[in-house]
C-alpha cells in the first residue's frame, strides 16, 4: 500500500475551510475538482455497492433482503456521519415470485419439453399448480391484440414488439415497448386469452430474461403474466412464422400478499444558514429479486449517499440542507415516494436529484426546470462539466422525487450513459462486476458538485414556475 | 428471427438515392441518421470484430496472427465489395516473446518460491536463462533514480509510479506514467541496474499485467524488462516498506529477431467528382499478443471498414475517395505507418481520421486542425452529434496518421469514453466481452459520418494552416 500512501499524501484539499461564503467561480471550480479528486481517489462509492449486493442482492420490497438494505442504509449514513438520521414509514405492496417459473413448449412436438427462459411479471398471479397450457398467438401491438380478438380468445398471448434498436437513446426505445410489459396481461384478458408473455426489454438477443412491473386493469379478469428472453421470444416467432401450431404451458408460483409497512432511509447534512432550505438527492433502496440490482438502483443509493459524504469530507457545508432519501419500493408501487412526498411536501425543497439511470459513464442531467431556473441550473452544470456529467436535458427527473413537482420543486435526474443499461435491467445480469468503479465515482461527483452549488448559492434557487 | 425481419422491412433508408449533390442541412443529417440506423440495426462490426478476435487474436507484428489478421483484412474488405484492395509492404520489426516469463520471490525468505504476475515489455532482451537474480530497489521516477544511482547498481529496479488515478483523463494519467516503461531500462542501465520492472499502467489494483512497447537507448547496455501486475508492485512496496530486503529472480525469453516484410491493407470507396482527393479512416490491425485486442485496436479496425461499408450500404458515394487504412505495426514500430507516409505522403489527403482509443461509447473527436480547418470540422461534428460525439477538442489524431501532419493533412482521432480503457489496455483482459455492440456501432457511424460529410463537402476542406 506504500504507494499509495505516499500518493495520499500528494492530495492537498484544496478547499478545507468550513463553512465559507461561496466564493466566485473559481473558488467553487476549486472545490468541484476537490470532489473529483477525492471520489477518484479515496471514492467509497463502489465498496459501498458492493456491500449492499452482498449483504442485500434480492431487495425486493418487503423480502428479507429488503429489509437488510435498510439496515445497511442506516449503518452507512451512520459510518458516514450523517445527521439526521431516521427510518420514515411507508407502505407498500408484497409480492413474493414463489419458487417456480417455468414456459414448456407443448407443440412443436419436436420440441416438446423444452424450456424457454422465463420470469414472472412483478404483480402477476400464479397459475394453477400444474401450470397453464394453452395455444399461442403473438401480436405486436393493441391495435394487433384487438384486431385479432377473436383469436385470441382462450389463448397465451405473446407480446413480441421489440424495443426499436434503431434509436440512439435506449429510453426511448424502452418507453415505446414497455407498454406490452405494464398492462399487456389485461388487454389480452379483456379479449379473452387465459395468459400473457412478453418479450423482455432489452434490445440485446438472449437467454437472460428482465423482468419488471405490471398491473391488472379493475373489471378484467386477472391472468398470469411473465417475461421471456428474447431468444425465447424468436423461437417462438420463428415457429409461428413456418406455419407451425405453439402450445406452451407455463407454470407460475408467484402471489401478491397484503401490503406492509417498510421504510424510506433518510440522512442529512443540515445547512449551516438556511437548514430549513433542503436539497434532496436520492434512489431507491429497492431492487428486482433477480441479480443484484447493482445498476438499478444500487448505483443510485451509493452515489446519493457518496454525494453528502463527499461534501463532509472535504468540509464544504453548504448553505442549505443536503438530504439523502433512499427510497424503498420504486419497483412496484412507489410507496416510497409518495410517503416522503406525504411528511416532506409542504418543506421547503430548493431542488431535488435522483440518480436511477445506472452507474454508467457520466453524460449530464436532466431536468423538469423551466425557464429561469433550467437557465440557473445550466450555469451550474456547466462548472461541473469536468466530471463528464456535460449537458442538461429537458426531461423527467425521476420516478421517486417526481410527487414533488406538485411543489414547484424543480426535479433533476442524472443522466449516465444508457447504451448498456437495458443489456442489465431487470436481470439477472445486472451485477457488480457491470459496474465501473471510476464510471461510478465521477457520477457521484457530479451529483456532488450539482447539489452542493444549489445547496450553497447565495440566492435560493426559485420555484419552477408553472408549464 | 420474424421481428427482426419484419421490423427490417420498416427500415426505410432515407436518402438512397446515387451520388447526389450534398443538400442543404437537413438533407445531410437525415443520412447521418441513416447511418446511425443502420449501425444499430443491421450494424456488422461487432461480428466482425468477433472474427477478428477469434481468428487472429495475438497479431504482434510479425507473428502467425498478424498475417492471419492481413488475411482476415483483404477478405473482409472483398466481401464489403470495396474497390482497389491491396496489401501494401511495410518492413516491421519480429519482437518474440518467448515460453517463459517469470518472476519469483527470493526474499523475504517467508514468501520465497511465490511467483509475481509479469510480462515481458515488447522490445526487451532475455534474461539467461537461469534467470537474473538481484536485489531489488523501488522508485517513483528518473530523478529519484538519478539521486539513487549508487545504490541502483546491480539491482532490479522496480519503477512503481501509479497513473494517478484523480486524474479525470486516464490518457492524461497514461502519459504522466508510461515513460517508465518505455524508457525505464535505459534509465536503469545507465547507473548500472541489472534489470527493470515496471508498474503496469492501469489505475486498477488488479493481478493483471500490461505489457506494451519499450525502447533501448544507445551506447547503454541492454536489460531484460517487465511489466508486473499493480497487485505484485503493492506487494513489493509493502515488503520494502516494512524495511525488509526483497530479492527477486526474473526470467524472460523473449528476443528481438531480423526485421521482415508484411503489409498494412487498403480498401477504399472513390470519389465520384474528385476521386483523387482522399479521406482516410483507419486504425491498426497489429496488437500486443494478450487478450485479444478488442478494443486496441480491433475496434479501431472493425469501426473503419464499416465507417466506409455503412457509406456504401446508404448508396451514399461521397465526391472524394474514402481510402480505409489497417496500419500494421502501430504497437512497437509504426513500420506500417511509415510506409504510408512515405508511398502516399504526396497524395492529395484532405482529412484523416484514426480510431485507437478503444470501442467504447462516443464522446467526440480531438484534432490537431486549426483556425478555419477547426472551425469547419466543429461544424461538421455539431451535425452527427446524434452518435454520441458531440465535441471536437483539440489534440492528436493517432499514432498512424501522424506522419500526414508533415503535408499539412488535418488530423483526427476519434475519442470514446476513457474511463474503462485502462483497465484492459494491453493485457489480458482486452477481450471481446468488454466490448458493447452498441457502444462500438455508435462509434461507427460517428466515424462514417465525419469522414462521409468531409469527403463530401462541395469545397474541398483547407490544408491545415501551419502553426
Amino acid at each position: 500500500m506504500y504507494v499509495f500512501r505516499s500518493l495520499s499524501l500528494l492530495f492537498l484539499t484544496v478547499a478545507a475551510c468550513t463553512s465559507p461564503p461561496q466564493g466566485g467561480e473559481d473558488v467553487r471550480i476549486s472545490v468541484l475538482d476537490g470532489f473529483i479528486r477525492e471520489a477518484l481517489f479515496h471514492g467509497r462509492a463502489y465498496d459501498r455497492l458492493e456491500e449492499l449486493c452482498t449483504v442485500a442482492p434480492h431487495r425486493l420490497s418487503a423480502s428479507t433482503d429488503a429489509a437488510a438494505a435498510i439496515e445497511w442504509a442506516r449503518a452507512t449514513m451512520e459510518k458516514e456521519g450523517f445527521e439526521n438520521i431516521r427510518l420514515e414509514p411507508c407502505v407498500i405492496p408484497r409480492w413474493v415470485r414463489g419458487a417456480t417459473e417455468q414456459l414448456f413448449v407443448v407443440e412443436p412436438k419436436e420440441h416438446a419439453g423444452e424450456r424457454l427462459a422465463i420470469l414472472a411479471l412483478g404483480g402477476s398471479i400464479a397459475t394453477p399448480p400444474a401450470g397453464l397450457e394453452a395455444d399461442v398467438i403473438q401480436v405486436q401491438n393493441f391495435e394487433e391484440l384487438t384486431r385479432r380478438a377473436e383469436e385470441a380468445r382462450g389463448k397465451l398471448v405473446l407480446f413480441n414488439r421489440p424495443m426499436d434498436s434503431r434509436l440512439v437513446d435506449p429510453f426511448q426505445a424502452y418507453r415505446g415497448a414497455v407498454n406490452q410489459r405494464a398492462i399487456g396481461a389485461s388487454k389480452a384478458a379483456a379479449v379473452g386469452a387465459v395468459g400473457a408473455i412478453c418479450r423482455s426489454m432489452t434490445t440485446r438477443l438472449d437467454n437472460v430474461p428482465h423482468t419488471g412491473g405490471m398491473r391488472y386493469a379493475k373489471r378484467v379478469p386477472r391472468i398470469p403474466s411473465a417475461a421471456c428472453s428474447t431468444e425465447a421470444a424468436e423461437r417462438i416467432a420463428g415457429w409461428i412464422d413456418a406455419g407451425k401450431r405453439v402450445r406452451l404451458r407455463m407454470v407460475l408460483n408467484c402471489r401478491e400478499e397484503d401490503p406492509v409497512g417498510s421504510f424510506n432511509v433518510i440522512g442529512e447534512l443540515t445547512g449551516w444558514e438556511k437548514p430549513e432550505e433542503i436539497v434532496v438527492v436520492g434512489g431507491h433502496l429497492d431492487a428486482w429479486d433477480v441479480g443484484q440490482g447493482a445498476h438499478d438502483d444500487g448505483a443510485g443509493c451509493v452515489q446519493s449517499i457518496e454525494a453528502v459524504s463527499l461534501v463532509m469530507r472535504l468540509d464544504q457545508r453548504p448553505r442549505r440542507t443536503l438530504r439523502c432519501v433512499l427510497f424503498m419500493n420504486e419497483e412496484n408501487g412507489t410507496g416510497g415516494a409518495r410517503a416522503y412526498a406525504a411528511a416532506h411536501g409542504a418543506e421547503h425543497h430548493v431542488l431535488a436529484i435522483e440518480s436511477d439511470r445506472g452507474g454508467f459513464t457520466p453524460r449530464g442531467f436532466t431536468s423538469d426546470a423551466r425557464g429561469e431556473v433550467f437557465d440557473i441550473l445550466q450555469s451550474l452544470v456547466e462548472l461541473q462539466k469536468r466530471t463528464g456529467a456535460e449537458k442538461l436535458i429537458s426531461g423527467g427527473g425521476g420516478v421517486d422525487i417526481s410527487p414533488l413537482a406538485a411543489s414547484h420543486v424543480p426535479l433533476v435526474g442524472y443522466l449516465p450513459d444508457a447504451q448498456r443499461y437495458f443489456d442489465l435491467h431487470h436481470s439477472a445480469s445486472d451485477t457488480l462486476d457491470e459496474v465501473n468503479e471510476r464510471e461510478l465515482a465521477l457520477g457521484a461527483a457530479a451529483i456532488a458538485s450539482l447539489a452542493w452549488l444549489v445547496a450553497d448559492l447565495p440566492e435560493t434557487l426559485p420555484p419552477n414556475p408553472p408549464r
